[in-house]
């Protein structure tokens, strides 16, 4: 099955990838491997979750927000990949950025809302290496940042 | 010398991994890399370092941490690939998350707990690039968190 | 035009570059890939920018940090590469830890002062990926802390 109709089946839409707002870019294509720069949880060309886990951010939204920071993970891909979203031989890293208080605990929770949807959408191409930490603040008060590394 | 030896050498005894409690999974193998997930400072099945460096965390306390996760991240790596350890080519990349209040300043010298260590196994291979950062929070309140880059 | 020539033109003058106090080192070169440890904003031999953002130190001070942190990469890779920075056939990745408030937002913004540069400096082989988080605090009370992953 096509990555595009696994996304049909599951009722994912990718979004219009937001443009980085500066001299960076969305995703670099190198020997083999795209790097995707961190993506903030965009939904319908706004913010969907700001503030912190902790701190007013409920658990659940703290993973729709890492969910929605994968979707926009794919869409960046989907627009910079000559073949696409098919082109994706392996989701190799996930980098997840939570931003929370000091005496906050279930990061691991919260980034599970991107990688189960990644293992969802590629199966076993979509099991990935992860780091996820804790952090003070991130642009624009998102609630998480997700940034990822792919094999093509 | 094989690196079971010199493990030996120095007394150090690999745990058994620690299973992700997700979706993701602790090593991917691309293009002559391994990529492996971020690892606490696990010992004997259990966190052994909780806690903030800067408050309650004393640097000695820190550096075992880090210590610890590096041995976790070796466990993984001996896990995961054929060749076990003696595979590796280079430690290409430590990537070191202090959990860490505002006014700590010494995170590179809890950070050598592990860059030390990488050394004394592998002697020149160890040599690896690194980056070292305060962090508010950890998952589990784990005081420490590296995650690793290796060449194959 | 060659890169040396292109610093001239811009007045960049790079610095001896920084060694590490420790068992790590500047640079790993590995699969066509340099990966480059964190660097500081050093500046004649001192680090030139501390505190955070959001707590006293200003927008245009942070990206001054973040500018001279990216001067570092460089020196670093001028000292590393055989060939020297006409070696660098992309800017693949950088990364960047704002030290920072947990009410700060504007990470980008300062992040801006490394990535215009890298453009400034290498044109199309400067665009890279990137991502921005804030930390609580850094190395040495460092404001900004950016590491480089590059395309050889």
């Amino acid at each position: 099955m096509s990555i595009h109709a696994r996304l049909a089946e599951l009722g994912i839409l990718l979004p219009t990838p937001a443009a980085p707002v500066a001299t960076y870019v969305p995703v670099v294509v190198h020997g083999g491997m795209a790097v995707v720069s961190g993506q903030l949880p965009m939904e319908a060309g706004a913010l969907a979750v700001t503030g912190k886990l902790g701190a007013g951010v409920e658990l659940a939204a703290g993973q729709r927000a890492a969910r929605l920071c994968l979707i926009n993970v794919l869409a960046q891909l989907e627009a910079a990949l000559p073949g696409g979203l098919d082109q994706v031989v392996r989701i190799i890293r996930l980098g997840g950025f939570i931003a929370a208080t000091a005496d906050f605990t279930d990061h691991a929770k919260v980034m599970n809302g991107a990688s189960d949807l990644a293992v969802e959408i590629f199966g076993e191409r979509g099991r990935h290496a992860r780091s996820t930490v804790g952090v003070p603040s991130l642009p624009l008060d998102a609630a998480v940042e997700i940034e990822a590394l792919i094999g093509l």
